[in-house]
């Protein structure tokens, strides 16, 4: 049983996938802007991931893009200057955890996308704020959003609004969903749940998704 | 000395003011939607207002407007539906602490726009998303915008997000903001500081308006 | 018979009606963007807006805004700048067709917006762009959108493309709106029957709207 | 000498080449939607990329997207249906002026996208709705586009105006740039000349890069 309300169940037909900004720079040991709770979110992302294959639900992958000028963004986030390249196209860096160079802005491999998946590359936090993405779930018939990845409370809750916004029922994906920090995570699905769209887990997202 | 990071100051010349949603029906006594931590940040607002319009800095008030037929955002705010009118444009309510009826979507009295002042009505939380105000701003030449009002986290945290998205440097007024309660106004702070813009109080700002 | 394709017919219960820019500044004798093209079309925009307002169909009144400061605009029509204050708010003109003064960003007088009508100031060409026509329309359920009044082959021309990416039918209605000149007229009725909308005439229309 | 109006001059320093939907099915012959004057066009388009590369001008691609579903597009473009898959992802077909195989939505080949080049993928006809080409700019410090491809009166115009509405500076390469047919095109000159940007011709354009 969640603890939060249940305004809607899920219409599997409508449904869309966001996997937000599980890239190797948030994600893997030694990223820049590293963030073990999404990295120990993988396991959950890619069983909604798998659930979703199964139900020919489509999926979209959003990215994160920095530079190569200075905008904005850069205020707050240092380590996207030239000097350290976070989440810069065309750039490798080495990971311990997965001993190897990749590209900083890659999926993390476990959830590598698929022919047929979407990849959206956006400049800020959220996903709809001028991307491809609202048409891309326009062109497939998505009524219905299920969010999740990296991270609580940035760029996941920016694309939650956004997909709240454009009249989009939410389904937030708490356990797999990463977040800065313990506090703002429980804060993030108490101000989602209020006001923006329904919080699950991974367990209550995929039975509802088989019972449909 | 302000306890939030100081990344930048403002420039007076090119700032604008963004009013969030001090309305009747948000702030008064007996609103649908009572906030009282709007009410009680009225002081602090009118003083930014006083100190904007003494500095010609433009000021932009944002209204939440409902209605007349159901989006997704009655799902979260039940008192939007016919029977309350909460947020309806031409209704009028009775609110205990004026003694009298007032159109629900108006300005709080104690504030009311004047004559060169903008007004940008809404139908979401976010006062950037699907309205005037970035042409608006546009318009006056206006970088960097001061924001405050009701209330956090919700219609003042996505306009801040949206001001920050479209890179206007933010100026959140923290003892100028009203919020839903002490728990989300602490976060939302904590995650504007970190990520949006700068969160300053009132005297500080006022202060800074009057050095520049 | 319309010399145009037929590709969908007006269902009235999901219509809208978009009266574009039909303000003293564009439609009036003397004013600086005169365009009589425009003022002959009154009577048409009249018709349509009596057979929307009986039909309970939702009217948007757009109005086109300049000023303060310079924009890029100002480019393009030198009017818009202080010294003429063509299209400013809080400014007004005297009209030798009306024999007075009037504000010149208000609708012209034969059609003046009722209450229960909608009002949409822009800043640009388009109704879409930037304002909050999108949310409007979405309020009151509008799929279907009814365009005509000032001007092709700008602001109406940019208002039908504005409103055909965001998935609304479009009906432009030929014989109600106004053009720069009768070349261009010709030239954005076959470029919006190509890929835009069905043009339509004001007969055609209003039987349509009766039969349904 | 050019015939249209010189309202600004090129500042090769901000500038930004957008190369508009210069895909196998428009320009290739065989192609569903075959716009013979844009395969003419290529001769100059490709001078417009080279000079950029030199003057390091970053240069956006972008590509029209159609599919999986039905959506409003589908009613004005009949040979995007499944049957035709035109401009659908992951589909080839052969052309004969190339005498084999290529994806349907690939550049041609004679102007290939270069590693460094950004490419935006878009479901309408301007360039600028719900994509993430305005990010791209900002990333970039562009505020004045070059504009040019595949064709005038659709894709070209909007992105036309979509630059114009964001505040970017346009220069509209007439002879890089393919049409419908002669009398759009005539027009469409015409119309961007009078309200949105610059009508340049190719040789015009490369000379002023030059001296800048």
């Amino acid at each position: 049983m969640s603890e939060y309300p249940v305004p809607f169940k899920l219409d599997v037909g409508k449904a869309g996938l966001i996997v937000v900004d599980m890239q190797n720079d948030f994600v893997r040991v030694g990223a820049p802007m590293e963030l073990p709770s999404c990295r120990a979110a993988i396991p959950n992302v890619k069983r909604v991931i798998d659930a979703c294959r199964t139900a020919k639900v489509p999926i979209v992958y959003l990215k994160f893009i920095a530079g190569p000028r200075e905008t904005l963004i850069w205020t707050w986030s240092p380590t996207l200057v030239p000097s350290d390249k976070c989440c810069w196209k065309n750039h490798k860096r080495r990971y311990a955890d997965i001993g190897k160079e990749a590209e900083v802005t890659d999926i993390v491999e476990e959830i590598t996308p698929q022919s047929g998946d979407w990849i959206v590359e956006k400049y800020s936090y959220g996903g709809f704020y001028e991307t491809n993405l609202h048409t891309i779930l326009q062109a497939n018939h998505v009524k219905e959003t299920i969010i999740l990845g990296a991270a609580m409370p940035f760029c996941v809750d920016d694309t939650v609004t956004g997909a709240f916004d454009r009249q989009y029922r939410v389904f937030l994906v708490a356990d797999a969903t990463g977040a800065f920090d313990e506090e703002f995570a429980k804060n993030s699905l108490r101000r989602i749940a209020k006001k923006y769209g329904r919080v699950v887990n991974t367990d209550e997202l995929i039975r509802e998704m088989r019972s449909a």
